[in-house]
């Protein structure tokens, strides 16, 4: 089977999802916060493009998160850390989310199979539903506003190279970012410190976030987009 | 000074290049034919983007060079192989360029305060000029159709590993070809083989054009639009 990595949406005119898994992936943070509540309990997230929408579901009951630029917007009950998305507050929750980047390369996939959601928290577990689909793969990186990221693009290269016995890269993105997976792996955090979103989130003060997002396989949950809804795959 | 790197047109949309250098990349084989031109004594070389405006300037006495997807268009003197601009064929002429992916990126970065070609056959003469410029530097590669390339990204990180004394790298993108330009540069060619292009010009024949490509410094020129044309830099 074929993977194929899009780095960036604005590559995306060249790409069809039909027939295929689409992992959509913003490790900082919208997929590392969308795998933490589902696996603190939460019932769904909605991924939503406008903070309109956000607040018409905000109205109906659903607990509400909304991020603009890296910082929460005000009226809203979460803004995009996952550490704010603890089960004592999410359990048992229907959730809706709105993100800068994560949110809407979501709901850009709705063509493809199968839309999944990849952080680090999830590798493995998705690594090996990945294995087993006999499907074609795309790693979609949300990036930030359309330029390529060094933690998306990385994250691709870390599925490639534990998927690499069952699908094989076929775009040389996705060549260069499992070679360069593992030169740095090792070193991933320390690597990950000069990606301009770890400068931004340092401006931001919200570098433990970094540290949470990179907790490999801290939480095994595959969230799954059925429907308008993200829900734990095979529940 | 900042370096930025610009791994597709397609990302351009979020890039200004009002007074900075742009340098135009595609290895494989743009900017490689048009470095061998101009240092084979070629006087200009003019890129267009359609083979009709091609065909106009051939009319009036240049040589015309055009390629579609790899391959020679019927009517022209050359294709896009830089074997075929050799000197006993060019010394003295101006020559008119159409190719699918390099001479469009030319075009594009007409704004810029300065735009050179870069290629593997160039490498330490244009990194020399940028490192005296004391001017930010946009490296723009030209991939294949849209999609990011191998050869072109590490031509850019093979450029900042030059240049990082007098440019840093802003950008995720730079950060990455950087460190993966030094994960593999010692076996640069080998590793070249594993890209969609190589694969293609294996099903075309033309595999020698990647080795020729790939001989570091053996072009010390550098091609710099003036007005619609490409001329030795300095001359």
């Amino acid at each position: 089977m074929n993977a194929d990595v899009v780095l960036s949406p604005l590559l995306l005119k060249e790409y069809d999802f039909k027939g295929k898994i689409v992992v959509v992936i913003d490790v900082l943070r919208a997929t590392s916060t969308i795998c933490t509540a589902l696996a603190s309990g939460a019932r769904s997230v909605v991924p939503v493009l406008s903070l309109e929408e956000a607040l018409s579901y905000k109205a109906k009951g659903y607990l509400a998160g909304a991020e603009r630029d890296g910082e929460k917007v005000s009226g809203f009950d979460f803004g995009n850390s996952p550490l704010e998305y603890a089960s004592d507050v999410v359990n048992g929750k229907d959730i809706v989310l709105t993100t800068t980047n994560g949110t809407r390369c979501i709901r850009m996939s709705e063509d493809a199979d199968e839309v999944l959601v990849g952080s680090f928290l999830n590798l493995g577990v998705l690594c090996e539903h990945l294995k087993k689909s006999q499907k074609p793969v795309v790693l979609f990186c949300a990036g930030w506003k359309g330029k390529v990221n060094m933690e998306d693009s990385l994250y691709a290269g870390a599925v490639l190279d534990q998927i690499e016995a069952s699908h094989a890269s076929v775009n040389d993105s996705g060549e260069m970012m499992v070679s360069l997976y593992r030169c740095v792996k090792n070193e991933l955090r320390s690597y990950l410190d000069h990606a301009s979103h770890a400068r931004r989130f340092r401006r931001l003060g919200i570098e433990s976030d970094i540290d949470y997002c990179l907790r490999i396989d801290a939480m095994p949950v595959i969230p799954v987009l059925e429907g308008n809804k993200l829900v734990v795959y095979g529940t």
